[in-house]
This record gives structure tokens, sequence and C-alpha cells, in this order.
């Protein structure tokens, strides 16, 4: 996974729609706005066309995918292969998935995310699915089999999941139940406010909030019992605010590296799009190595 | 410390009473139960002496603490003394150590339970009392150092942070934050309805919930900022239901190791209230030395 990908936990303030406009390429920005997450997208829509349009952005057009037809449309194909921005709104992320999944949309999405050509930003339900299994519902006290739901998301992430609205909802216990079941998937709980911008296989923070990391796959025993309550011993967590970075193979923090201006490209350096999606023709996208340093 | 303590993170249920009246003796424990946590303690007296007189101890009664200077009562003393089980019931832990703190109740519990003439109960404050360093308020999203206030407890449990109704209210967030400010401690966020049984080093999780332990004694390194999030990398997540065993002073779980009934003495056997409290003169407590197996 070369692409960029900016994954917010529900309630966006400025500062993350300033920035994933940035990453689109600011003045040059061509935006999709995408609400499959909802049946009623107006308003979504309409949000975050007003929003992206104030902050800057050249063009900004909202992508109505009502149906799977809708998301097999060659028109659909034309207005994601101009996009250098594509966002995903909140609701529910089975209605994305069930909208999206194995249609021409989706295979060209992640042609597109591959290429570095645009970034894919989401929020609430939006960020949910970029994850290889999405946490679909569950809560209720206590770390159990049953307190969580899950199902395969769009993979934009491999080998992680992810959980948002995560410390305003208090959803520790889902995610620990889910890497308790899946200690080989990666726990991400991402705030509100607060985002993870993917990079290669780096992530940095971005926002007001922190994002929980919790990775079971450390764990030395585990034990779910059909009903009760799961044993989880050695598992480890990390919480990482704004400017903490992550590297999802290693599964390891680079806390206290924090980010630097100098490090993002100035927006109109920012990789173009390119006419031939596949084979990763566009420039290396910032960031995406390992660094010495980032223990 | 070698003492046998039931720390219960509220709304026991009658499992968790039966046990402890089976640990004060059973049909002959003497149980005293004192409600200082609260200004209006006639409810939960009532309450407690009522269920355990009905789980047939031999005798229970109220001990009415309101001000220190019942505190430090002679009569308080003969009291305490006469005890085999003492248990304290729920509502604000501040009001516990205002009450006890440094009276001759207060030197005269430790002796008791240091000896291992009692068995000392808590639920909820009672709980939280116990601990070395006290959760005494906080709450709210996130993981910062204004999320937690911490207060010193009466140290029954040495090196330990210890917060209740803790799946049920959701304060991960807030033991994060409290060992992240506090390394040293090591947090212990018990559920409702699930109690730990400290005996000598170790403990036992009891009850239909679990126990999640949080070790920030392993993390690689922590951030905490004036305001906002704090940043806490590679701690220790265990959560231990009913029947894991967890080494305090090891900081690791015995998870897999269940408990065995032939483990606890039978009632008639169990140690008997010593009249020269101080020296340990009663017989060692069940299961306080390291045992081999415990992994």
């Amino acid at each position: 996974m070369d692409g960029r990908l900016l994954i917010i936990g529900g309630a966006a303030g400025p500062e993350l729609l300033v920035r994933f406009v940035e990453l689109a390429g600011g003045r040059s920005a061509r935006i999709v706005v995408i609400a499959a997450a909802t049946e009623s997208p107006e308003a979504a829509e309409a949000f975050h066309v007003g929003t992206f349009t104030e902050l800057g952005a050249a063009s900004v057009c909202a992508l109505r995918l009502a149906s799977r037809a809708d998301a097999n449309e060659p028109g659909t194909a034309a207005v994601l292969r101009d996009a250098t921005g594509i966002f995903f709104t909140g609701g529910d992320q089975r209605r994305i998935t069930t909208v999206l999944g194995g249609t021409a949309a989706d295979s060209l999405l992640q042609e597109l995310v591959a290429a570095g050509s645009v970034v894919l930003g989401g929020t609430s339900a939006g960020a949910a699915m970029m994850s290889a299994t999405m946490i679909i519902g569950g809560g209720g006290p206590g770390v159990t089999a049953a307190s969580v739901h899950t199902g395969p998301g769009l993979e934009f992430v491999p080998g992680v999941l992810i959980d948002q609205h995560f410390a305003q909802r208090g959803r520790l216990n889902r995610l620990l139940s889910a890497v308790a079941l899946y200690p080989h998937e990666l726990g991400l709980g991402i705030d509100e406010d607060t985002a993870i911008l993917i990079d290669g296989d780096r992530f940095e923070v971005l926002g007001s909030g922190a994002v929980t990391i919790v990775d079971a796959g450390a764990a030395t025993d585990i034990q779910v019992p059909p009903e009760g309550p799961i044993a989880l011993a050695g598992a480890l967590v990390h919480v990482l605010p704004a400017g903490h970075t992550f590297h999802l193979t290693g599964r390891r923090p680079g806390i206290g590296e924090h980010s630097h201006e100098d490090r993002e490209p100035a927006p109109s350096a920012r990789p173009q799009r390119v006419s031939v999606p596949a084979g990763g023709g566009g420039p290396a996208p910032s960031g995406g190595a390992d660094r010495p340093g980032d223990l």
C-alpha cells in the first residue's frame, strides 16, 4: 500500500479538513465527496462540498452512489480519475461496502490510491471502511466475544481494525474484544477530530485527540469463552496524540518524532494524478520509507 | 502485605458476598460493616448487615464512624479486634480517608490485616481506599493530565491504583491517564460484580466481569503536556476474568492458572483471630507464596 490515506475518527474540525485540501493539492485540488454511507446523503454532501470549496479547492463535487449500478457506471470512473482527493463521509460502513464492494469504482479506487494519484479521506464510517476488518457494531461493558461484530472492510489498509469516535464513545472494550479474537489485526482507535495520515508503511497522528493502538499480537495468552469475559494477557497499548508516528508493519511507535513542516511537500509539488494508474507511475509519496530514528 | 483483601468493583452479586462470608469464617464469621464512605450510612449498613446475616455469619454489626473522634474511640478498637471480617461499603473514598486516615482505627486495621487475623473487604469507594493511590475523580474523553485526579489511599495494597465500576463506566481513559502520570503504580480497573482476592503477593479474580491491568512501567516513552493528550508508548494491558491470577510484584499474569476449590481452606480451618495482632501470629494465609507454574 503506497497511497496516502487520511482516516478521521469523526467530527473533523477545520484543521483536518484544511489538511485534506492541502494534501489534495490546495488551490489545485479537485475533490470528490462520496456520501454513500447514508441513505440521505444530501446534508453530508452539501456540508462537505461547501466546506472544501470555502477552503479553496479548485473544484469540489459530490458523487452520488446510491446503488451498485451507479458504482459500475463509466461516468463514475471518469469522475474518480479526474480527482486529486476523494472523501468518504460518515453513516453506516456497511452501506459503503454494500454499494461499492467489488464494483468497478472499488477497483479503480484501489488503483488510484496505490498509484499515489489521489489522497483518500474518510471520516467515521468512511474511516472504518478503509481497514482490512471493520467493526460494524457491538459495545456494552466488558471484553467478550459478544462485545464486537466485525466484517471485511475495503482493505485500503491491510492488517488493521479501525474504530472511530473512540474516546468519546468509550470503545476500548470493543477494540480489545476485536483484537483478542483477531490478534493478527492491529487495533486502531481514532478519537473524534483526530486522524491518521497514512503514507506508505507509516502513519502520523493529526488533530486534537489521540489514537489508541492495541497490539494483541504481543499477547502471551488469549482465552475466548463462548460466553463471558475474555482473558487477554500481555497486549501492548500505545496512546499517540498529534505529531507522533507509528510504523504499521513493525508495529512500533515513533513516539517523540514529531512531524516537521518541511517534511510536507508544498501543495504545488504534490504528486499529480497520472493517466495510467497501475504500476505506481507517480512520484514516491513522501515519508513512505523507514527512517532512522523512528524508534 | 500478608493479609487477605477482597476488593470489589461495585455492585457485588451474591457470589462475591458469599465468598466474603466464607473468607471471614462462614458460620463462625464475625463481620463488621463500615459505611464511613457516605454521610447517610443507614441504608448501606442495613443492606449489608441484612445480607451477611442471611448468608449465615455468626454475628454482623454496623460500626458507625461519623468522625475522627469515633475512629479513635477505644470502643471502636474493641469492635474491630473482635471481627473476623471487616467490610467497607461504597460512597466517596475521600470520606473514608478523611474520617479514618491516621486514626487509631486506621493503624489497627493495618495491624489486623498484616497479621492475617481479619479479611478486609470493600466495594466501590471501599475498594478505592485500599490502594496506595486512589482515583478520586476525573473522566471525560481522552488520555490527559486533566482526565484524572488522585490522592493517597489507606495503602492496604502498596504500588497500585484501583479504579472501580470499570467497564460499566468506561474508565480506561482515566486509568491510562493515571498510570501515564505515575507509571510506578500498577493500574487495576475492576468491573462491577467482580473482585480481586489479594493473598500475599498474588491476587485471583472473582465474579462475573474482569479486571483490566495497565502496566505503564513497561512503557518505552511517556510525554505529558500541561494540556492536551498524553503520549504513552509500550504500556502492557491484561484483561483477566474470574479464575485468573496475577502476581503484583512481578507484574505478571498467571493466566490459565485457574483456582481450585481445594486451594481454599475449609471455613473451619481458616486463620483465627489472634489476641496479639502484631508479629504475624496467625497461620500463613493460603496461597501467599510464589508457586511454580504461575506464569
